[in-house]
């Protein structure tokens, strides 16, 4: 396996890495990040999975969310990957909302995108052999959390794999993919016209039919993409009939930039603190 | 006046702003950002200044260094300039360092630089005037802080006016630019070859001479620039045998990028409100 380091710098006292290799799943070279607090008293350390949104790399959140202070704090290990395969043999559409850079967090089933854009079992399987290898003393518990599409992916896959993941948060996610313009495009363009193909990759279907990991959401009064989006409707209806835990918070004034991430990002983590370390 | 909100962010409960403006002193357009803190107690705010370094806009700071969340827990606001002039029509050069994103705080008086590189005057006089203007309730109190070239600035632009900068503080700065290959390379392009000239623009100089504001020094130990570009001991000798207050450390396992500031602006921050809010 040709794991590569290709940064690390010193944050908050723990350690920020940032590492390439070759993913078989996706056929292409891909970059992640992950950090790993200081672990001063050798405790186990769980591990916390960041989804980014469209257009976005690892860097977005590394860089501008200022999760590292909080990860420290709270002692958990947290990882960044990609949002999409990469590079020049890898399909790819002019669009920003499509292709390269946008991959949605699922297995795609048409072409042109089959080929490299599985980015469900690249995250579910090969990136978690991983990352969970790089915790020194990882306590094997996950959670999950992320933003717009990234919101999107957390929801779907730590609905889709409840009794791996323990909690769930999301920044202003697209709640219903298969009603929003986002995700119809998306959904369109890499699981093809047949709608029925759409609701294992759509949350607010999910929602109905499991027993969910308790999920936390925020949503920004001023944010430019709510609702068409964003909207929430759908999803919390079916969560309500279904019984299932979700604290969908509306905070007010702010929008769908990381200047709202880095402001609430240490709630998050709190949040998903109560769900791990219960070894 | 030409100036021109074209961002604001809501961001730890007070607001990130981007301004644009038509700059008389250097003749072109400029951009900086300000963080006002929501200032929920109506008190009066002072107002701390951040100089970037090589290749930075105000963007650097403002999107990876997280301060907003300690301007809001002391109630200061923050005023982050760029670091040169900008346009088709300003001088510039191919290296990094030198040029546009390369203003060294300084005022140019060598050809092609002297018609637009007063970034000095831009800061102290024609920047001042703007963004004191900006922060509702100003107590009037300023001090000023900031990273490499930026810390650099900020020692000169301080210790110039010591009865108006109540503190300074730098990470990883350039201490004596007259000594170190970035300093010598932009005194000789920026000022001429005539070394006399360097010498109020050089901090390990103006140490000497005045009675300057506290200052507070951070530098890292795997810093890829130390100690070659920041090498301390010439300006610390100069601090030591004329007695000024300067608090240098070294903070082990820190580099030379946004992490390391991400991971002690707040110590910063403190620092400087120590000598504000004394009204």
């Amino acid at each position: 396996m040709s794991l590569k380091l290709i940064e690390k710098h010193r944050s908050f006292g723990g350690e920020h890495c940032k590492y390439s290799h070759y993913s078989e799943v996706l056929q292409c070279d891909m970059i992640f990040s992950i950090y790993l607090p200081s672990n001063k008293e050798m405790k186990k350390i769980p591990l916390i999975w960041w989804l980014s949104g469209l257009t976005c790399t690892d860097d977005n959140f590394s860089q501008k969310s200022g999760f590292q202070r909080y990860a420290e704090k709270y002692q958990v290990a947290v990882v960044i990957p990609d949002t999409s395969p990469r590079g020049e043999n890898v399909a790819d559409d002019k669009a920003w909302d499509l292709g390269q850079g946008a991959g949605f967090y699922l297995n795609a089933t048409q072409e042109p995108w089959a080929k490299h854009y599985k980015m469900y079992t690249y995250l579910v399987d090969e990136l978690t052999a991983i990352a969970t290898t790089l915790v020194p003393n990882f306590s094997g518990e996950e959670s999950i959390m992320g933003h717009s599409m990234g919101g999107h992916g957390a929801l779907v896959i730590g609905m889709k794999n409840p009794t791996r993941f323990k909690a769930i948060s999301a920044f202003s996610p697209i709640l219903s993919p298969s009603q929003v313009p986002w995700g119809i495009k998306a959904f369109s363009s890499y699981l093809g016209e047949d709608k029925n193909s759409w609701k294992e990759w759509d949350a607010s279907e999910l929602v109905k039919e499991t027993s969910v990991p308790p999920i936390l959401i925020m949503q920004g009064t001023q944010d430019e993409f709510y609702p068409e989006q964003l909207k929430e409707t759908i999803f919390l209806n079916n969560a309500k009939e279904n019984n299932q835990e979700v604290n969908y918070q509306k905070v007010e004034g702010y929008d769908h930039s990381y200047f709202t991430i880095a402001s609430f990002i240490e709630d998050h983590i709190k949040f998903h603190k109560n769900y791990l370390n219960k070894y």
